[in-house]
């Protein structure tokens, strides 16, 4: 092509004949439109036409010369961005040619190609050598530590200075007596630090401050598990109970002993035949007027009190949850405080004490079952901030219904669905910093004759480990925000709050068994090796799916809650509040589902946090109100509501799940838009796009389905998720780093050196 | 409407108001339908269009009526398949609209109505109901145990005998000194028996008989997984290793002293610094000619074996994987025997020995570390059946290429990637055995005031039981094949078989862990319980992932496989060549890709097994050519090949599992094929059908992509599942029933009662 303005074609040819699958209208199109240009000669035509005949395909030798012409202006003008910029410049900057933008930016549509994509595949392409990638942070660790503690700085630096002491070495003894000796001595040791009451009231000896126990469980959860879950039994669970359910009576009695670890003790609710449903809770508290006591009975075996952590060997007392009984009556489920052991640990009289024996985790915890004969327990032990028995000995309670009035008991105890995904957090964060870390160092394969490269280079690996990285991310601070919710809540929040809990406690706790799943495989033979500590991180949070409430059941619980919101919007859930609803949303997303939107591929739009948001809640929308219109049906077709919600339940994990990515999305962003520190910002605008396109990419059937999003556009995601893993991959280890986990606790040799 | 013939519009009114979103195209659509109907006078037309007007629609009562009015017709024609059939039937058989079939139809169609889906909605109703579904076997068990067993079922029954003699009680001791021992003393039992040396020659002692070996791994893997590796390391990897590399002087010295476990010892491949990078291991074997010996040592730390099974207490010799040097020239890695301890166990000088200590699972295996400190072993001591130093002292080997020859041995091991998944199988089978059975007894939250139902009964139950079990079904039979392959292979068919082992090794062991990880969240809190035995079942098989071959390396070989098989079919994997196939790929597709076909939503379609397999083979031609083609790309833009298949790094797994879905489908569907017993050829058809429409369910994203399906259809496929699910579940007890897995080897107390 001697004639320069030809060259104007060079790009059209390299990618008509490499970069898709040929289809004989493309090269029709071209020749169409290579026709219908009367500034070109007929001579001028032909030549053109001779390039782009299928029968007779250029040489290997043309292709790569047009590549390289490309390459070159692409690289001597970084400024560019299109095509037609490119076939301008080719064309010697034609006058003619610049005319034709209409036309060129016409018929690139019309051959389909993606002109941002093709012009960020030269640019791209020294970034793809698999070797030159390594670790370089881009930003100041300690920044983002600092962003990330927030002002619970100083209590999360105690708790790290504590538990890096001597006396906090791992215990490695496989004999659970030995270990659970060891939890139970830590215990101590926090107490006497005055961590295990923080949130207590300072009246009785506590810290008064809840956002600080919360910071300290998650912190905590960087050492040992057995340990923070023993704490968090006898601090949180048992000592929150009685702070949460007793009365004044209760606080002075015990709250300071409970503090200090001088009174162990236990949350009683579960019974072997009763976990989620805990309203079927079987074990009776019979109130007898005559001498002001009650009796507390296990019916049959199967109501016995279950996998009661502080039961099977330390525990002297217990909240113990049962149904009241007054004169025959059944009132319900209510709380009351029923002691154990004696002081010396010696299991008191009419009861009976089971061990639950080895666990797949947590076996410093003394997980046990408790049988009640008919043990008898004064009137004033009764938990009495709901319900209680007055002195004529009938019921009383400021709520007049039996379930709202359990349901606001358990209320009370949401603070449990936020200490343990906090904790899960912790450790998912500790697995990523082992896996991160290692993953960084290790070496195999590499390219022919070529050293051997670190296999986080490796683009699944980095997929495995990032992917997750971004959601433990953005996890991070959607509980931040949930934890600030529930410390400022208002009455009127609680039904949120208490889904949002129940919500966040499935979605950290699913991330974190995934990611430490990951993890495992990514460090291969070294992660089973429990001196790398990734056993006792996975087993460990295993249960945490199923503990403070399984998490298939409390994400329908979410979904419900949902759908009652919904209802209140919009009525009744009649045909025309959905109806009026989804005509709502339809109009709000008119602009996001138009034609060039839904196909829409340049990096900015991809990268565009609205993109994102709108992307999200459009499908949290769409989801719930399709849940809500087929549950209408299927009520209407003669189920009742217990069948239509089996039938759906599938859909119902999906509106809670729709619904916790937007939250966790949107808190992301907040957060990030707090953020001063230009570098700080930076990166983590990247891992919030990581995590917003791998959950759109993870939900793209839907998105297909709904015609949200075109076939081009879930593609080209899908590059992009890869491309910001590859981007991120040098600041791996930095941002883990920021995690600030002692090194103590890391402990794993792979990482922080042989013991 | 007492017009009778007017009732033939109740079915549209019905759907088009309470069936799906009312748009107003479909009303007015509806209203040109019954304008143009001239045997309908104009009062008639009024009256009808009064039925479907927005501003002003039907009673709660008038829906209810039409309902019941279509109920009772479906209820009374059971025959009646189409929207149409109902249409006549209420208008009382009118003659007129019996001819107005196509136009009836055509309206359907036109308003977008899933008449099949429509009808069947009707017809499932009943079926819908929660608490009605209970265990309720359609087929006879010992019948599925005997298609499962096949000709392999004396040995079988031969195994499981065995370890339900009393002698094979569990171990509970966390002491892993105990465990070892217990372990040891097991597998001296299984030797006595003569199953450990099932596949040796019978000429050396040996059982010569593979297929029953396979079959004792997998069987033995219902008891103990700690077992089945030790017994794995000794008979397996250590005695095969011996038969497969070396020749007649070793078998006579060797064989059957290691089948009688005489001869304790181990495979020492893996080192610190290699692992899935075999040909980098840096253990080297100095020859010396004067002599006539080897030199084997360890260069530095971390070239140190390690990982090896029987290394830390019980090996008194190894196949030692070193490069050999022979007068400062390097021949590759060879195999070499070399004695670690004497008979009474004691450590050999220059052998240093380290423990690899607790790990995550698998704790009666005495994984070890192995250093050698020039630790001269006597020339025939090298396993020399590809290769060998002559009398000269020069390398010899049948196989020109030292990298050939090196793949070539590893080929002859590949043995190990048909025993660990089907190890895995077990694994999973045990898993799903124990949940299911405690799901169809464990009852949990029930209708308003009736009583709890079996968690089976609930949807996300069934879905996150169910489906493994089917996929697990499904494994089984590629397993068989696999096997009957290995056993039958030639030279030819050698490369196939080696990819598709490692691709099933993935396979199948990548389902036990994501199988064992829903059966732990199904059990709750009992699933915690080690006593239940989820939790060795989980961390025993959790390292499978990684041993025989990381999966994700593996699945990196089968794709490369699949795409040198891709270039052998067409050629160079030049423009050409992959236009071709995408073109032969396309045009077979043509049938399946019409426009009719990628909506359409009957049950006939959809648990079709035609369509299934066309449906999964068209997925796997198309990755592959996409793969294929984006590489290409890649590489003409300058990338080197080590570069462009780590782009598409992600896209390579997606061929693997592409192709190795389609294999298991079909090997399933085959297997099914020759069952004669219908009931049994029944529930295996439904499992299939639910293994398929799941399979297609998680990729439904790509068949969207693709343009293979439409939302409405991969809609309805879930639908299906959620079905099948159903329709399987009085099923599914029978169905883990058909394991056969001896009650002493369950254990668990949540399904075989308390110890």
């Amino acid at each position: 092509m001697k004639n320069t303005k030809l060259q104007a074609f060079i790009p059209l040819f390299y990618i008509v004949w490499s970069d898709s699958l040929l289809t004989e209208k493309g090269f029709f199109t071209l020749h169409e439109f290579i026709d219908s240009q009367d500034w070109l000669s007929a001579e001028e035509k032909e030549f053109l036409f001779s390039k782009i005949t299928i029968a007779n395909p250029p040489s290997r030798q043309d292709i790569t010369d047009w590549r390289n012409k490309i390459e070159e202006i692409i690289q001597n003008r970084p400024e560019i961005k299109s095509v037609f910029e490119v076939v301008v410049a080719l064309s010697g900057d034609d006058e003619i040619i610049q005319g034709l933008e209409i036309a060129f930016v016409k018929l690139e549509n019309d051959l389909g190609i993606l002109g941002e994509e093709a012009i960020s595949n030269f640019k791209s392409k020294a970034q793809s050598h698999t070797v030159n990638s390594h670790t370089e942070a881009s930003f100041d660790v300690n920044k983002i530590t600092a962003i990330l503690d927030g002002a619970q700085a100083p209590i999360i630096n105690k708790v790290k200075s504590v538990i890096s002491r001597p006396e906090f070495q791992y215990e490695t003894s496989t004999d659970i007596g030995v270990y659970r000796q060891k939890v139970l001595d830590w215990c101590k040791i926090l107490a006497d630090e005055n961590l295990g009451n923080m949130a207590y009231p300072k009246k009785y000896g506590g810290g008064e401050n809840i956002a600080d126990y919360f910071s300290i469980m998650e912190t905590l959860s960087y050492h040992d598990l057995s340990l923070v879950i023993k704490f968090g039994v006898q601090f949180g669970l048992w000592g929150m109970s009685v702070q949460s359910l007793g009365t004044e009576k209760h606080y002075v009695k015990y709250l300071k002993d409970i503090g200090a670890l001088k009174l162990p003790g236990c949350f009683a609710m579960t019974e072997t035949h009763h976990g989620s449903n805990v309203k079927g809770l079987e074990t009776t508290a019979t109130y007898n007027h005559e001498n002001q006591t009650f009796v507390i009975h296990t019916p049959h075996e199967k109501a016995q009190k279950e996998y009661i952590g502080n039961a099977a060997l330390h525990g002297q007392m217990a909240t113990v949850f049962a149904k009241l009984i007054i004169a025959g009556q059944d009132h319900g489920v209510n709380a009351f405080v029923v002691p154990l052991r004696d002081e010396n640990g010696v299991v008191l009289k009419g009861i009976t004490i089971g061990d639950c024996g080895h666990k797949m985790g947590l076996n410093g915890v003394d997980n046990g079952t408790i049988r009640f004969d008919n043990v008898v327990i004064p009137k004033e032990n009764m938990l009495d901030r709901f319900a209680s028995v007055n002195d004529k000995g009938e019921f009383e309670s400021p709520i007049p219904s039996d379930n709202r009035r359990f349901f606001t008991m358990l209320g009370t105890l949401v603070g449990g669905r936020i200490g343990i995904p906090r904790s899960a957090l912790a450790a998912a964060k500790s697995g990523l910093a082992i896996a991160i870390k290692y993953s960084d160092q290790r070496k195999q394969f590499g390219p022919e004759n070529g050293e051997e490269v670190p296999i986080l280079n490796y683009r699944m690996h980095q997929r495995r480990l990032l992917i997750p990285l971004a959601k433990t991310y953005a996890i991070h601070f959607a509980l931040q925000y949930l934890t600030k919710r529930f410390i400022n809540k208002t009455e009127a929040e609680m039904q949120e709050i208490e889904a949002l809990a129940a919500g966040l406690k499935s979605y950290s706790t699913w991330n974190t068994t995934a990611t430490l799943q990951e993890c495992r495989e990514a460090c291969g033979g070294k992660g089973y090796l429990s001196e790398n500590r990734i056993d006792a991180l996975k087993n460990d949070t295993e249960i945490y799916t199923t503990f403070e409430g399984d998490n298939t059941v409390l994400m329908q619980l979410v979904a419900k809650n949902r759908l009652a919101e919904f209802r209140k919007a919009f009525g009744e859930m009649g045909s025309l509040g959905i109806i009026n609803y989804v005509y709502e949303n339809a109009k709000s997303a008119i602009a996001e589902k138009n034609p060039v939107v839904i196909r829409k591929t340049d990096d900015e739009h991809l990268l565009d946090s609205q993109f994102h948001l709108q992307a999200f809640q459009h499908r949290e929308k769409t989801i719930l109100a399709s849940a809500a219109k087929r549950i209408k049906k299927l009520v209407d077709s003669g189920l009742d509501a217990y069948d239509a919600f089996n039938v759906v339940q599938h859909q119902m994990i999906d509106v809670a799940e729709a619904y916790l990515d937007s939250v966790v999305l949107e808190q992301f962003q907040i957060a990030i838009e707090a953020v001063k520190d230009e570098k700080s910002k930076a990166i983590l605008t990247k891992l919030n796009q990581l995590f917003a396109l791998s959950q759109i990419e993870i939900n793209k059937a839907w998105y297909l389905e709904d015609g949200y999003m075109e076939a081009v556009k879930t593609k080209a995601i899908r590059k992009m998720v890869n491309q910001l893993c590859w981007d991120i991959r040098p600041d791996a280890v930095a941002l883990v780093d920021a995690f600030a986990i002692p090194d103590s606790c890391l402990a794993a040799p792979i990482v922080v050196g042989e013991k």
